[in-house]
């Protein structure tokens, strides 16, 4: 049986074209970049090469300027840590939000058990923070912000612009966790004006395990992996050769393809909400209805358990995820939907589906489909809709 | 022209079970192994098979005792700083030697920026630490002892059971990066009796950018990287698995062919040492004779500098290095080497030949003879041998 992904974004597919530079670099078998005789050298022209594609997919000034990591997670406990580490000689305040990915978040945490201050901002109803709330937060303490610039579990954009305009103005250093934007909506480091911006490979069909940090030049910050002297001293270990080639070939194309699959996932986004209703009643939409990633939709279906559809779904085939995959085995409610404002329950009902290049409009129906059915099943035995329906009735 | 690759330290090629089990996963595109659909427990069924492969080469107590990182480099940062700062209301002391590799070293320079009080022992003329010096350093505020297993730069193998045992009689953290043993000579974690070991895939053939870090069960330790509940809490990350991959087969291969492969460099080693006098004179042997790595072969070639020789080499089609490739472009001499108590001027002139099991024989005729070549070029021009050579007759 053909298996539907609706959970792009715990895993993308690698591309074709991505899969064939990585099996040719494992056929190649690079050399180590450092070093100095011919190996070393070629292997350390395969390596700039996927810093150029890199560079060019978020415009960054110059290639210099991206270090490559071992994904998402990496990038951010580097750009935070290491930026409030170097600078806090300067002051000890960090401003954040509420509904940061746990990488920012525990990465924070971790400062505050270090003597650091935290202002951690809350975001209104449709999931977004207010610019002028950090702005109002600033102390003369203040020597970091970081704001996400797509949630991982609404798919909601913040302004992250703005933001960064305040930033910068007060002279204070602004990372963004761009891990779900990279490759999806178009990200250009200069005009957004961030400081620290970090991405990961598999987001864009490329490799998981592979990604990026964005260091404008001259932004002070502490390396997280000390050792060698390999990407310019911002980054020590031997590299993931076969990951970057991938990741490197996948920005290319991201970057290319950049257009044609906004509308392509638009379109899909939009025919999902759009016959939504069709299928379902009694549910909230927790992704903004403008600004938002085109590639997901989070909705919380009244009087159901999130965890139930999406395991009554697989059995039909079809993956989804009910929030990010980085947060699963935990029990509790999402901290980023508790945020929104939704009540325990509600929550509990969410689905994040996610999807991609790869899907058509005929996977949407038969997930619409296998929805209805399976929601119908949950609500036949649930008291609480049976008692809810009736005091309607 | 067929290269030889004597430069095994800075890269191992992948071994073909090993590219083989890659290119399927690559081809298999597998689903994030956090996911709890089908595809996700598929995913975390390869991974768990890799850390078993992974666990079974260092012989820990338990597969989970295994973490997965990006390599060496992360491993190292992560126990030492990770060791250090969950430990530090015992005291902030931390022991070490003056030949560590980079990432022992920055990592522990950052600690002392940190307020940590660090001793750093020197080794005797054969490269070795004495355990007794260990002993005499410790004091109450002694917190985390890291010792190296081997040298990569000498590949002399340090007295680590031995230390150890100090250490564990004084409920002291200890760490070993074996970064250049695990997969080359037999390492049983329990047997050393280690907290914390280090390793990298590409030491046994196996891929660039993946390695582990052995946390016996109970350390107290800070993860390096944090935020989403991958590896047991202890690595956050979106895994590298198709590197992981590569990784476990690996290590399975290693662990098989442990005693194979120490005959077949052990034999290729003692016909180095035996050959070398024959195209050779005036060098000094910076191995130790007994205790050192079957593959990797240091020394010291009087009135001649290593680069030149690499650089002429290179151009005969083979590659040596002269010293860690982490620390190209560093213009300083060997800390190891100076460590060793060489002279400045030797330590310019010092060769690293490492190698391995897709070596031959005649390729280490092949480079003797080329080197014999090389160096009575240089020579020919270098004002030092030649009076130095006058003076002598």
């Amino acid at each position: 049986m053909k298996r539907i992904n609706l959970d792009h974004i715990s895993s993308q597919p690698l591309l074709p074209e991505v899969k064939a530079v990585m099996i040719a670099a494992i056929e190649k078998d690079h050399h180590n970049p450092s070093s100095q005789h011919q190996e070393g050298e070629a292997a350390a022209a395969a390596l700039e090469k996927a810093r150029e594609q890199t560079a060019r997919l978020i415009n960054a000034a110059s290639p210099k300027e991206v270090v490559f990591t071992s994904g998402g997670t990496e990038s951010v406990n580097h750009a935070i840590k290491g930026a409030a580490l170097a600078n806090m000689e300067r002051g000890k305040h960090i401003i954040t939000t509420n509904i940061e990915h746990n990488a920012v978040i525990r990465s924070i945490r971790r400062l505050k058990s270090q003597g650091f201050n935290v202002t951690s901002l809350s975001v209104d109803s449709t999931g977004r923070v207010n610019p002028q709330d950090v702005a109002n937060a600033i102390n003369d303490e203040t020597i970091l912000i970081s704001v996400m610039h797509s949630n991982n579990e609404t798919g909601t954009l913040q302004p992250v612009a703005e933001i960064a305009k305040i930033a910068r103005e007060k002279k204070i250093l602004f990372h963004t966790d761009a891990v779900d934007s990279v490759g999806t909506v178009p990200i250009d480091v200069q005009k957004l004006g961030v400081d620290l911006l970090s991405f990961a490979s598999n987001t864009f069909y490329g490799p998981t395990g592979v990604g990026g940090l964005y260091i404008k030049r001259g932004t002070r910050i502490w390396p997280l992996l000390e050792g060698g002297v390999q990407e310019g001293n911002k980054r020590a270990g031997a590299e993931n050769l076969i990951g970057i080639i991938g990741m490197g070939k996948a920005a290319e194309l991201a970057f290319l393809d950049m257009d044609k699959r906004l509308d392509y996932l638009t379109r899909l986004k939009n025919m999902l909400i759009q016959d939504f209703p069709r299928y379902i009643d009694e549910y909230l939409v927790n992704t903004h209805p403008e600004y938002s990633l085109p590639n997901l939709f989070s909705v919380s279906i009244k009087y159901i358990e999130g965890e139930s559809v999406m395991l009554m779904l697989d059995d039909d085939g079809i993956a989804i995820s009910t929030r990010s995959a980085c947060a699963t085995g935990s029990l509790r409610a999402s901290h980023v939907l508790m945020s929104l404002g939704l009540s325990h329950a509600d929550a509990q009902g969410t689905l994040v589906i996610s999807f991609g290049i790869d899907n058509t409009e005929s996977d949407m129906t038969a997930f619409l489909e296998s929805l209805q059915k399976t929601v119908n099943t949950l609500r036949d035995i649930s008291p609480l809709y049976k008692k809810t329906v009736q005091s309607n009735h």
